[in-house]
């Protein structure tokens, strides 16, 4: 005699065949069928599943503690998903990212999972839900409709954590090039027009400021996630969580993640809301912006190398083209700048979501989690290939750049304060159109001594802030 | 012999004869002509130009104060400026709100219409800019790029103001709809399906809470927009802008505004980045989108009069139709909602234009302005218009929401802790193929005693949270 | 005695005075007070003021035809419209841009002003609505749901007429600097290195065929809102307009406009489809892009004057700095990028409003009408502003243009075919590290004969397509 | 004596080891380790490798027509490219979806795999570019810059025809509906207030008609992509391909792809132009648009199903909820909505990427093809989706239905033109605030004979188009 090939499961549409060795069930099954969007399981997300069984874990002992669920059951629970968050078990989690139902399914397929390995670590087989239940028991005082937000919430703290360690290096990079080329001058530009002179380090020193700020803001705006709604079960209302229950299981999810997560004041208003979410994908948004900005920067500079600005070099790491020979192209701010578009891209669709919300609850947290995880895990990747494959090997072409400033109009503009801005244009307009030096024609015009105006504009004293110590 | 109709300026392309009683000059005058996109000028933003006026006049006292400017100008200038943030003068701001190069336009539109006031004041005639100029007095020590973002977000600060007490009065008017139906019983929904039941001073609560959090975020974004690059002049190098500039004159315009304004520690990354403005668009969106799906809520729950919910009744405010009669439809949450799928529009243009800024400057900062302004002022507009002509006028239909209740099927989730989540799951099928009641399908298979059931399935307790008293 | 200042109506709330000399009334009124949102009423887009107009006309003459509207009637209505089409009454539009109601406030305010109009010419006093009346008169056998998109529809052709001339004019002008730069050799660039090299002349070429490809599909796009749905009435079912409503009313409206207007097969669909306005939206986005790419590349090649790219030199059209004397900014491109943000953010707007509707009606055209609108109308301004204060004074710098060719090191890709990717690898690696030419570098390593290398190298054989006669 | 683990390849920055049985070479190599984003490779794409292999098939058909390759290294590349649209080799397309470099790894990628597989049929092993080069034979007379465009184009005229037979079995699923409940009376419903009665076979047939329109739109985008830039080469000017080279290969790709493929007439234009992606972007938008409005009305028309419109029945797929028994959800639209989201998002992403194109080349296509491909293909499978797992089911409640429209105020709107706009205004009021029938306050007012209102109140007749026929 040989084991069976499958289990029967049913559910309210009827009977199923389950394979034998599965741990997920019928509710899971029917998912796949009706969700064949991506191909991609939510087993893709990790920090996702390892949130689910935190939830799972924290709802049994709460249950347990409040005499509701037996201590056999629970220690199973407890068990079960332990082994999960040590990253067992990850491929039963089957169903498609982009799914119907406000994640209904992936809460199902966790609670299945769970009941399925507990009832294994309680010597029974998979399947015998008589002994310990999916809903019944793991389940108990939930609904996906508290359960889902609560782990989609807890898997964004964490993926935020790795976003924000990535733009830390990304920082750093920048920042150690700015000590590096303190001493660059180079000209600044405006609306892609010469302007006045600056240092290298000062440029470098603003991308290493941005990433700073934001950085700031993204930890605000993970903060704003640690406000949880477990407890509110269906709609907010509780039903079916007993007092003392949300706060247990709060309590219980903290000492679990390690999280100082709270429990929202309402709970109706918490379960419908996707804000968090919103402000949270504005913020990675805004991230992108500026990354993008800051590439497009790096691919100016690096223009040339003979017929572009060809102030600086990106380390070459990839023939460039397949034609032209020797060609090196910035492929790396390239590909973040492609990562900052699909992360706008998501933001729109996030925000789309968000507002086709309807009076109790938000049916499409799926795509949410979906382009949220998309976002933050390329931003991150993005972030570190920034920093490691261009920036810290970037150098300077520092005579080009001097020269550049030696050779500029826009030194004139330092002699505003002496001369006057009519008298100023007017030196400015005679150095272009005669292909001229400003100093020349000002020493010409016997607008200013030569001594004085030698030290006036003396490329660091127009590149530093404050007027010259004459 | 009668007063000249012209005055002629000169700039850097020639000489343009401008109108006598014109306090604009030659450099608004170009603007005017090489803007010609909106037709709608700048004044149009009050806030805005009260901003500049602002600007121009703690620049002034700081300049006066560094000995740089003589006190009989600053006087002068100071003037101006006063009488233009008391409302004079504003028709004065003729360039258009969508313009090239950075804010330059406006900036000098600024410049020339308070050295103009000032050469009045000082007894002499408009143009007389030997005397003072626009450029070498009233704009001393400033440039474009830290005069203008100094000025929008001085205006955006002022701007949101006026939308943070619009939404107070919008929450108000939600909050006490919450108040007047905290006993109303009706069945909640989720994925526009019956869920289980609440009140409809729960459903009402959810709104203002959305708002109460909404609110809390706008004015943490605002926050953020306090910091100012006044000193920066060109590229934040600070050239021409002597030692002590800077403090002096955020001295002087925290003073002038009343706002606890800060300087950028890095100034030139303040002067290149636009984070603030995506983060402040960003929020406003996050507003948009739950003000959207709060009027989508009270559109759907105002369904009918007869083959609708027909839960809630929103007054009427004007007829619904040119041909059918007596129709009465919900057009103020109409109109909500189309200021919000303005605002998330307004958020891609603002991201755009941010993104697209190159280098030292970005020289978007007019649409963002625009943009900025436009999603704020129609949203404090709309919230006012929602509070005051729709929701403190709605009723209920409170017996048959009552009715929807004691007749639903949803009713069965509250005995899943006593009978089973699959004993539940026949008895609603049951109850949905035969039109029947849960209560009396219950008591048929004696699956609860009367008097239990009863005590647990009493719509007051299943609505709230917790378990019943039993 | 004098005349009454106010005249009284009544709507289904109740009356309320009307200024004695409007020829809005109640409806209109109403609505101004329930819609304060933007401040601009309707009355700035006089293409739909016209349209409307011509719809009123339109089906008053087909009511005639049927025998449903009695001649005098039907006149008084044709001659007030007439005076609308003829720019009259404008400013009797009052009703705001963005309402709610789908529109309605719009057609009632149309068929208020036409009706008193009217009633004028038909010797009876404002208001006097027994002898002709808005409703049932004006809107005979019409719903909003049928005038307003119809009239939306030929607003839009003619406001598209118009962005399609103003993009052959930008075509033209940078069709003129095709053929005045069509022997200026410059380098090309690939990811904004050195590439290989072209003419100018091929460049702005580029630009014209762009052009020439976005009118093909905004003529294209313009074709599918031909369709309406006149006769529709209120859900397409056409109720209350007669057999043979629907046909004469376009072949009438068809004859006012003369416009080829055609019926939609299937009128339902039609009443709630804003399918035609997303694609006129899409195709605006489409041309937006190219001009905001179009601009991106004017303001790079003319980046300098000396640390830039300093290719071509946009005509000064203004000062460009309050602080940097002579400094002349690309302002011009700089607009045009802006307006395309703008209508890039409308293209979201207007899908998230087409997005909302619900069954058989979108209640959010009027902000699909505003979006659509401005993206037109700013778009033909921003063609117009382009061609004449930019394109068609731009000068190239040819000296430095060949200069950078002749030095270049993407010549070498030239010899790919005759010495081999590898072997030209090397070259470009020795050129770019020694600061050295390819041809020497070729000479001296013996890879082709001296005569035979000049040959290939030539700018002009290596810009031009094919390979060289030799 | 073992066979090597490894061969040894180089490139311009040195040598790299490389696993003897890969058929990709140092340029893939290279391209995986600097674009670790998002883990899935171009294999992903299996129309995009199959169309990479046509062109590579072309162009040596086309190289060796033109004697400029051996017909033996022809055969072979030949040979190695239809192992490749057989759909072998397909693993050996490693670069990631989103990557730097315009598409240059993934035309290197496609060169080493067919010059790997080329060399083997040769009898040579891999690595042997002596015998047949990567650049120098399979890339000859191409680049990136055509290569990678024109496959892109190529592969989604393929991905599109699998979109378009999916719409048509949706179309034909709503269709088959609409004949189903074509005598089905129902309220009509516009601004979600009961508007007048039309049939529910109206309703379906409108969602037929909307998709039938939209694949028109999609046909004809897809026309557009067949213009392809093949013969470009670097820049479009050609370089490197000799006369005659474009149009045989064109030839030559448009006979093994079956397609009606043009050569574009200004390959300068089309070389940097992604306009045709934006416009096919956007029509896929539209599709999303409206798909998304079908849906939400599918949701809203089967709420209940007892506090909902429980108009249509949607069949159930699997159980909506862990917590409350008997609950079903619309789950199949709400996983289609997600789908149109998210493909609006990718429409942002599309746009942005093509603004960012620069000069002569746009670097960031990878990114529009990932963004596309996803759209295209999550459309295709939420149509399919649709059709089978939820539209073909639906169900109507016809007592229910009818019953509405017989209570229905809207009714009254069918006398307008037997009793005017006024009276019956007012008779609908009465209706509503006393709970009464339309009928009998029309008859109790004695404002039409009972025969007469009897005949003109019959819903089929209010439901038709024209007036009765009495």
């Amino acid at each position: 005699m040989t084991a069976a090939a499958h289990r029967s499961e049913h559910d309210l549409l009827g009977h199923r065949d389950i394979p034998a060795e599965a741990y997920w069930g019928i509710h899971s099954l029917r998912a796949t069928e009706n969700f064949p969007i991506t191909g991609t399981p939510i087993s893709a997300y990790p920090h996702l599943i390892d949130a689910l069984a935190a939830v799972k874990e924290a709802a049994a002992l709460a249950n347990e503690e409040l005499g509701l669920l037996e201590p056999k059951k629970a220690a199973a629970i407890v068990a079960a998903c332990r082994e999960i968050r040590d990253g067992k078990l990850h491929d039963e989690f089957v169903v498609d990212v982009i799914q119907g139902g406000a994640g209904t399914s992936t809460n199902m397929n966790a609670n299945e999972v769970v009941a399925n390995r507990a009832l294994e670590l309680l010597g029974h087989a998979k399947g015998e839900y008589r002994y310990l239940h999916p809903n019944e028991d793991v389940n108990l005082g939930q609904s996906t409709n508290d359960v889902y937000p609560t782990a989609v919430k807890i898997a964004t703290i964490f993926a935020v954590r790795g976003l924000l360690k990535a733009m830390a290096v990304l920082q750093d990079a920048f920042a150690r090039k700015a000590v590096e080329f303190r001493d660059v001058l180079k000209m600044g530009r405006t609306q892609l027009q010469d302007a006045v002179p600056m240092t290298l380090g000062q440029e470098f020193s603003a991308y290493a400021v941005m990433l700073d700020e934001d950085r700031s803001r993204l930890a605000e705006a993970v903060e704003l996630i640690h406000e949880i709604n477990l407890g509110a079960t269906a709609i907010g209302t509780g039903l079916n969580a007993p007092a003392g229950y949300a706060e247990s299981a709060r309590r219980h999810l903290a000492g679990i993640t390690g999280l100082p997560l709270v429990t929202a004041a309402n709970l109706v208003e918490a379960t419908q809301d996707c804000g968090a979410f919103v402000q949270m994908s504005g913020v990675l948004k805004r991230i992108a912006v500026k990354l993008s900005k800051s590439c497009n920067d790096l691919r100016l500079l690096s223009s040339g190398p003979r017929a572009g600005l060809n102030e600086i070099n990106l380390p070459p790491v990839q023939a460039g083209s397949s034609i032209m020979p020797g060609k090196v192209n910035p492929v790396i701010p390239e590909v973040v700048n492609q990562v900052a578009f699909e992360v706008i891209g998501n933001d729109v669709t996030i925000t789309m979501a968000a507002e086709a919300g309807q009076l109790q609850l938000n049916a499409f947290e799926p795509i949410i989690l979906h382009s949220l995880s998309e976002s933050i895990t390329h931003l991150q990747r993005a972030c570190l290939t920034l920093a490691e494959r261009c920036v810290a090997g970037i150098t300077a072409n520092e005579a080009e750049l001097r020269a550049a400033v030696e050779n500029s109009i826009g030194l004139v503009t330092a002699l505003n304060p002496y001369i006057g801005y009519e008298a100023a244009t007017d030196i400015a307009k005679e150095a272009l159109a005669g292909g001229r030096g400003v100093a020349e024609l000002v020493l010409e015009k016997g607008l200013l001594p030569a001594e004085r105006l030698q030290a006036l504009l003396r490329p660091e004293v127009v590149a530093g802030s404050g007027s010259p110590k004459v």
